[in-house]
Formats: structure tokens, C-alpha cells, sequence
């Protein structure tokens, strides 16, 4: 089926005001058409879309809308629109957009609403930030292990849950402790009279309130449960988890570290949609701690200023030489922070961790001292070939080193290890980097 | 539930070679501990307690553990467990691990099977790699618009299909052509004699074979589509992909994408358990490049060594010039490929993308220029002050446009952005930086 309305038209008929026209247009294109818009428009644009939808309309639409664009409008949508679409959302939901929120206006929002009908993002506020307690949606279907099928069955037809939380369903004792899960498609094919303790699967996974957020959800997808049990330190369920909530957290998590990772915070709106103001918001910081701790550098490369007047050939490798060093600590870092992030490895692997980052810096730094032992030699002769081996041999070791260990010091400093270990790493490494090259260079040219 | 035995003690019955009461510990273990227990071991110990469980045990084991310990495990078993393993397998499980088999391996094992056998999996490759046609689901429950609610829900019961690709049912014309999707919950709450095309949600949302797996599993995602469905050119229903394998394919795809933002191959082991050499391969290429590419910087260097000797002083803001540059370049990179991979913008917005990093990259070198002005004024004097201002303002819009523009340039001849942009990004900043770093400083302070 054809689009009824392009994009490009919307922008057009709102750029005109013709709003009357764009509210009868987009009152007929189906619920998928226009979350698709919504997230296609700038967000003035949207806003005006979404003023122009039905009240039902407008609320399903919201809850299709992917997070950031909720949280994008919510801040333009007036305070009466802002009160009705938090009503319409499930706690999980309200949590979220609360925490996106400045503080201020989140407080507003639970005080006009009150308590009651708070009820259940307030309790899920008081789980600690980033812990899956948070992000759990506390009701469920639950079962017990002597229920029969059919009595189960006629709960779930007449529950109002989601499709996608009704595919698998916790089972719990009497006194609420989580003993197993049972599949939907096990107890469509189980007779009637059948206990639910003889189809359900026992001792299935379950995370604790507590556990981080982006961990547990990683833990659901690779062992791919529908339904992630949330339990008390008691190992009462307390809430779910739903795969598609852990695959959204996820997702969430790997496109904020991979900004990071560039040295930018992440952009919350599509690129092109972004102004450049804040473009160069997200990217200002970081240049400017780079820029401040590249001072470093500078009074490194001061101590030296003799010897570089000496043998002015050396500053022709200076960026060779920080470059290969930075790049072996930000590999290394880079590694490590993944493996933390996966919980492989624990701040208590400290030593292991430096002895195997030890051993690899020196294997790939051993062999491209070889390298550059034979094109530097030729090209810039002998000694300029050994110094520049040599310090590569050196640094390479004390780079992998320092870039592995530092993600963990950032754990246990409780700072996040992605945003921390960058802009230490790249500057320690330079410096490493410039002292071993003329430490280096002064014993072996005797400078 | 207390573990019957730690993965500690199974390394050490292991050790012991006593494989007769590893054995019979092994076997009493829960699925989900002993799944758990192969991935925490190293490959071989994990083949051996592999090879110690029963055959239907193994290969329920072998479903549940995450793809690369799939991979890994195929190649140290023997040809007849591994025929064994692939005959259990779904079509596109079977398509995913011949991917990652040598050609010669996987080329073995669909003769020894047979074209019989292999069917799904042979028509599976038949599509593009990195299409979601290779990653799909081929078979599938699928109803009419005129089937009713108790015709499908007795097909449902009677189906063999799993549990998570029951929880949306595709609706289809007499011709296979896609016209709704239905929920089991609409279902079982519906009458028994409701025709399905009144419970169904009309036109959902669907992508073609030829797609790009990474991007269509990201929409899923977005959309939080329970089931997906994979339709040929003529609208045609071909295939199913179901939430989980989307989010497989997305961890999978952040994963990798997070390595070589840092300059690395992925790993496919845990970081402790994979050899120094191991770990030392997936680094050293990248930085083989990285140095052999810096030969640039020291050709530029060379052109200026007049200067440098005249203006010692110069040397030391060699690596905050470089620095800056570098990281300006690689941050638009990394947005620009971050929005090339989540599809908002393409190699036809190549003026867009470099008009608003020309701004971008003016707007923070402006601002890094006065800083670095007030500081480097201050400590070296008025004259080096301004070169490096200057330096930084004409600088970070080359190399923000340069970072923003390579992996446009990158998609057009059909290279991953991600892998390609990181070394020519930084060798280019770095070349450019000191270029005009030498050039500001020649013209002004008359050398």
C-alpha cells in the first residue's frame, strides 16, 4: 500500500499552517504511518502532528514511538496532554520517562497525578538508578505449581496483559517464591486437567532488584528468554522482564557506548535533524579535556627541548610514536571494558588482567619493532631505526598495561570505565609514549 | 538451588582425567547449568564435558548456547557428532554456522548430509550475505483472512513450531501475499467462530530478503515486532524473523562495531580464556596499518624540518595539534557511521552531511581556539598563542568534514565505514593538522 501522505508533504502543509487540510490527511493514515513520521519529523513538526491525532489515537501512537522520541516530546507537549499520557502508560513506562526528565518537572508530574495513581512507577523509583528493578514491569500472569491448565488458560484469556508477556508465565509457591516458568505453547497442547508442576520448566533463570540494568538484559538475550523472572533477595518474584524490553535496553546501552567510544556523547535525535549547536555540544567537552590534559604532552616534550635542539631528526616521530602507544591502550581498554561490561571479568581479575595485557603488549609491540627496525633503518639509518624500535618494544608493554588496568580502577572508583578510561588513557599514553622515545634516545645517542 | 558441582571442580576432574565421575556429575546437572558451564570453560575442557552428556542432551545443550560457543565447539568435535548436531538443527541455525565454518568444512558437511536434508538451509544461502534472507525463519504457521479463530488455534496447538514464533501469526491471501498479523492473545480471547481478518492488524510492518540483516533487526527492535515478516518482491510472505534472532543479530553487530571503534577484531572467546597470542592477532594488524599509514606525518614533519629547527618550540604542540585533529575527525565519524548504519541518512546526503560538519567542526574549533589562545598566550607568549588558535580554528572543520564524509565515501565502494574510516581518519587528521599547524606558524611568525 502507498503512503497517503509523504513526509515532505507534512512538512510542507505545517511550513504553510494549513493545519485543518494536515489534520484530516494524518487522522487517516494507519497507527504504523504516523509513529513513522513522528520519528522522521523535527520535533516542533512532530509536536504539531501529534497535537492533530485523536485523543485514543494519540495515546496508542505514544506508546509506539520509540523511548528518546517519547522523551523528546513529552518536553514540547502541554502540562494536561503531559498528565494523560502518563496515565495511559504502564509504571515501567512512566519510570522511564520520569528519569529522562528534569527533576523538577518529574515531581510535578507525581504530584498532579498523586499517589495512587503513581503507585507503581513510585515503587519502581525507589530501586536503585540503572538496576533492573527499574526497568521491570511489576504486573504479571503468575501460576502456581497445582493449578490445572484450563484454570490457567481462562486467567490468561481474561488477563489485559500484552500479547508479549502472556508467552511464557512465572510459577510460584504459595508463598510467592519463584519455582518455575511455563510455556503458553505448552499449555495450549497439555490437557485440561493437567497440574501445571508437569509441564513447566524448573529452576529457571531470574536476576535479583538489584542486579545492573544493561547486564541482566544481556544475560536474557544470549539465553534468550520471552519472560525474565525478577526476584527479592528471598527469591520472591517481584516483577518481569520482557525480551523485547531487555533487547531495548540493550540497544540503548550499545549506542551510547559506541558514541562514547568515538568521544561524543550520543545524540538523542537523528543526525541530520540535530542542530549543529548541539552537534558540537555533544562533542565540546571531550576536545576540551583532551585538549587540557594534551598539556601534559607539552611539558613532557619541554624537559626534552635540549635534546630535540640537539637532534632535531626526533620530532619527526614524535606522532608515530604516541600514536601506536595510545592506540595500544585504547585496543586494550576497549577489550577489558567489554569484558567487564559482560561480566567476565571483575575488578578482582586486576592481576590477571595486567599480566595477560603485559605479555600482549609486549608480543605486538616486539614484532613492530621489527618493522620498524627495517624501513626505519633504511630510510633514517641505524640509530634513529633502533631508538624508534626500541621505544615501541618498551612502550607498547606499559601501554596495554595501563589501558587494560584502567577501566577496572575506573569500576572500582564506581565511575563508568566507557566514559572515564578514553580521555585518561589517550593522555597517559602519549606521555608514556614521549618519555620512553627520549629516554631511549638519550642513552643510545648519547644526547 | 545450590550448583551439584563448580565449574572450579570440573576444571579440576578435567586435569585429573577423571573422566568417569565427571561424567556421571555432569549428567545430573541442569540444562541450564551445564549450558551455562560450557561457556565458562575453555574450549577444549568445554568439548570434553560436551562429549560426556547423553546424545539428546548434547544437542539440547547445543541449542541453548550462545552462537560463537556454537561455532567454536563445532570444530573440535568429531565429523560424526557435528553431522549429528547440524541434522537437529533449524535451516537458518544450520545457514548461520556454515557461514562460520571454513568454506572447505561447511562444503563437507552439506555433501555428507545431502541436498535432501539441507534444503532449508541451502535455499537460506541462496540469498546475499549480511541479507536478512540468510538470518530468517523459512518455516512458519501462517492463516487466512477467512480461517476461524478455532480452525487456527487447533492448526497452533497441533504445530511443532516453537514456543516464541507462536506468540504472532502472519496472515496471508490465497496467493501467499502478506495482509495482516495476528496476536495469540486476540485469539484466545476471540470467539471461536470470528473469521481471523477481524482480529488482525492490517498492513504491518514487513522487509524484503535482499535487506540488510543489521537494519532490519534494528527496526524490529524499534517497533518491538514479536514476529517479522520476510517477504519477496512481489509482497510474498518467504520467511519469519522472530524478536530474539533480532536481537541476537543486534548484540552481535554492537559487538563487533565496539571492537573496531577501538581499533581491535573482535574476540570470540571471553577475554581471559583466549591466548595472548590470540588477543595480540585480533590487535596487531590494525596497528601495522596505523604505523606503516604514520609514515605520512613524518614526511610532512620533514618538509617543515627547516621551520622546527628555527622554532624549536614548535615541536612541543605537535601531539595537542595532531590530537585535536584526530579526535574532531573521528567523532564525526563516528555519528555519521552511527546514522548511515541506523539508515537516517545515505551516500546521496554527502552534501548535507559535509555542510553541517564544516559548521560543526568550526563552531568547536572556534571555541577550542579561544581557550587554547588564553592558555598558550599566558605560558609561551602572544605569538605561539596565536598559531595554535589559528591552528585549531582552520583545522577542526577540515577534520570534521574529512571524518564525516569517509564513511559516506566508505558505503559508495562498498567497504564497512566502521573498519575503514578508523585508520584513514587518523592518518589523514594527522597529516592535515600538521600541515596547517606548519603553514599558521610559517605565516605568521615569518619563519
Amino acid at each position: 500500500m502507498q503512503d497517503e501522505i509523504s513526509t515532505g508533504r507534512v512538512r510542507k502543509l505545517i511550513t504553510d499552517r494549513d493545519l485543518a487540510t494536515l489534520g484530516s490527511r494524518v487522522r487517516k493514515l494507519s497507527q504504523n504511518r504516523v509513529v513513522k513520521l513522528l520519528s522522521e519529523l523535527p520535533l516542533d513538526q512532530a509536536a504539531i502532528v501529534f497535537r492533530l491525532l485523536e485523543k485514543n489515537e494519540s495515546l496508542a501512537v505514544f506508546e509506539e514511538l520509540d523511548q528518546d522520541t517519547q522523551a523528546d516530546l513529552i518536553t514540547v507537549l502541554s502540562r494536561s496532554q503531559v498528565l494523560e499520557i502518563f496515565r495511559s502508560l504502564d509504571p515501567e513506562e512512566q519510570t522511564w520517562l520520569l528519569d529522562e526528565m528534569p527533576s523538577k518537572v518529574a515531581k510535578k508530574i507525581v504530584a498532579a497525578l498523586g499517589s495512587k495513581e503513581m503507585e507503581g512507577a513510585l515503587s519502581l523509583l525507589g530501586y536503585p538508578r540503572e538496576s533492573i528493578g527499574r526497568r521491570m514491569s511489576p504486573q504479571v500472569l503468575r501460576s502456581r505449581p497445582t493449578e490445572t491448565v484450563g484454570e490457567l488458560l481462562g486467567r490468561i484469556r481474561a488477563s489485559n496483559s500484552d500479547n508479549d508477556v502472556l508467552s511464557e508465565i512465572p510459577v510460584l509457591t504459595k508463598d510467592r517464591k519463584l519455582v518455575g516458568k511455563v510455556e503458553l505453547k505448552a499449555l495450549l497442547e497439555a490437557e485440561k486437567h493437567a497440574q501445571v508442576a508437569t509441564l513447566m520448566e524448573a529452576d529457571p533463570y531470574y536476576s535479583f532488584t538489584y542486579e545492573d540494568d544493561e547486564k541482566v538484559a544481556r544475560e536474557i538475550l544470549r539465553h534468550g528468554e520471552l519472560i525474565h523472572p525478577i526476584v527479592d533477595s528471598e527469591r520472591r518474584l517481584v516483577g518481569i522482564v520482557p525480551l523485547l524490553d531487555a533487547a531495548r535496553i540493550d540497544y540503548h546501552a550499545a549506542e551510547e557506548d559506541h558514541a562514547r567510544a568515538g568521544g561524543a556523547e550520543p545524540l538523542r535525535r537523528p543526525y541530520l535533524l540535530t542542530s549543529v549547536l548541539k552537534v558540537a555540544r555533544s562533542r565540546i567537552v571531550w576536545l576540551l579535556v583532551l585538549g587540557i590534559s594534551a598539556t601534559l604532552t607539552v611539558q613532557v616534550l619541554e624537559i626534552f627541548e635540549a635534546t630535540l635542539s640537539q637532534k632535531i631528526a626526533l620530532s619527526l616521530f614524535i606522532p608515530l610514536v604516541i600514536g601506536i602507544g595510545g592506540n595500544t591502550g585504547s585496543q586494550a581498554a576497549t577489550t577489558v571494558t567489554r569484558a567487564l561490561a559482560t561480566g567476565e571479568i571483575d575488578i578482582k581479575d586486576v592481576g590477571r588482567v595486567a599480566f595477560k595485557e603485559v605479555r600482549t603488549g609486549f608480543a605486538v609491540g616486539s614484532l613492530l619493532a621489527l618493522v620498524a627496525l627495517a624501513i626505519a633503518s633504511a630510510v633514517y639509518g641505524f640509530d634513529i631505526g633502533l631508538v624508534i624500535a626500541l621505544t615501541l618494544a618498551l612502550n607498547c608493554p606499559i601501554a596495554a598495561t595501563v589501558g587494560g588496568v584502567i577501566p577496572l580502577v575506573a569500576k572500582a572508583c564506581k565511575v563508568d570505565p566507557a566514559v572515564f578510561s578514553t580521555p585518561f588513557i589517550s593522555t597517559f599514553c602519549d606521555a608514556s609514549g614521549l618519555l620512553v622515545y627520549f629516554l631511549v634516545a638519550k642513552a643510545l645517542l648519547g644526547l
